[in-house]
């Protein structure tokens, strides 16, 4: 936990704006990254080439949006302006979303949508694990519950890894070429911000650079058994993040298609 | 059980070829009911104008593709011929299928997809239940472990119509609507025919008719509490069924974008 901000002096002055704002901010990047790859995922459904596969990657982009929603909904009732989990998925624009690019890249591939799920998989489970002792009860809770289908989707992730880079020519190749055209995207993962920092000093995120250390090792350690290779190290963030509203073109059409039923009947209970 | 066949006059001549064609035509009906249905189910999925209310309908597509799973890998398994749940549900054409036409219907809006859930559920509600006691252990046991996740599908999509039919008057209008287009695909589900008959006969399969007047009871009883109303007879059927393989337009639409996947990669194993 070295290299984090101190905890901050105690203050008679409070600053209730602040927190509550920085907690929304990190509770929408918390629901929109599962909401926006929950989707994804949910494009897979019907159009594998395996039954059984097809089913389990629309189980994976079920418990994902299940958890989107309770991050989400959580993030409306701190923002205590009415706003509930379906207004916030339905009605806000590209700029507003909160998730990392990584989560909006189009599927590609089953070895690219498989590489990046596992990427994020690995994020999920070293981030919900610290994040389920947060000192925030709801996000605690809702983070253990999380965690819970986040073990299982690593492992799912995990074992395709493991099958794909192991497997015939075509597939490792396909594979490696995944995680060579992923890497990118990966330190937008752990790139602390004001938002991140806010929440480490108020004790409800984790260090993120302390993070980082795990999630690699935990990455490259399948990825190396799998006989694949990755850089050896992570090239630095260009320009703004997606965790700032700074998106690829990808993620305009996914919430058009995404967004237009809702829009289409805006306050429709039927 | 009036007006079935009566129990065939044993034989010193067994017909091994006829009782197994039956089967796997009766196995293929309940395989690609589902199979097709599920499929249309999966289009809601992240398309709903409420974040709930579309994972429990793409929770429904998951059960019903694991049913069409089970019942087709048994069909593959009586055929002999080597052709698994994979090669039944890609590589097949549409002239092969054997859904009902109702299941393959484009979803329309919210309340026709609901109006058309809730028919098929009390269909297959009143049918698994009877399967559950098939002479066919392996069917029945697919049956018994389906029927369960039926009769969860039948209380989801049955206070859906509860509560559109007896809702505002653009939901009332609507789902009215979607049952007075429904309805004439009705009879597909309760026509009995030479496969039929055998299934009947050798114990397998229930008897329809007797089946028909349990649904209709059932789906009468809940669209009158939903203050929605029904013709008194259902239409006959005209020309040939899905049982047959005559299917709507529709059909090779959903295919074509099922399949492609599986297609353009055929025997892929990763």
């Amino acid at each position: 936990m070295t290299g984090g901000p101190a905890t901050p002096a105690p203050s008679i002055v409070p600053a209730p704006r602040q927190a509550p704002d920085a907690l929304v901010e990190y509770l929408l990047r918390l629901g929109d990254d599962r909401l926006v790859l929950g989707h994804r995922l949910s494009e897979w459904c019907g159009h594998g080439p395996i039954l059984e596969e097809d089913i389990a990657l629309s189980n994976v982009a079920l418990d994902l949006l299940g958890q989107a929603t309770m991050f989400l909904r959580l993030a409306g009732q701190v923002e205590g302006r009415g706003r509930d989990e379906d207004a916030l998925a339905y009605f806000r624009e590209v700029v507003d979303f909160r998730n990392c690019q990584l989560v909006e890249l189009p599927n590609g591939d089953f070895g690219f949508t498989i590489a990046r799920q596992f990427l994020f998989d690995v994020h999920a489970v070293v981030v919900l694990d610290a994040l389920s002792r947060s000192g925030n009860a709801e996000l605690a809770a809702i983070a253990a519950k999380s965690l819970k289908e986040a073990k299982y989707h690593v492992r799912h992730s995990g074992e395709w890894v493991l099958k794909l880079g192991d497997g015939t020519a075509e597939s490792h190749q396909r594979i490696q070429r995944a995680f060579d055209a992923l890497w990118r995207f990966t330190p937008e993962l752990f790139a602390a911000d004001v938002v991140d920092a806010a929440m480490l000093a108020a004790g409800v995120g984790p260090d993120l650079a302390a993070l980082q250390a795990v999630w690699d090792g935990l990455v490259r350690d399948v990825v190396e058994r799998a006989t694949l290779s990755l850089p050896h190290a992570a090239p630095p963030i260009a320009g703004r993040s997606g965790r700032q509203g700074s998106h690829t073109e990808a993620l305009g059409h996914l919430l058009a298609e995404m967004q237009i039923v809702a829009r289409s009947h805006p306050g429709a209970k039927w």
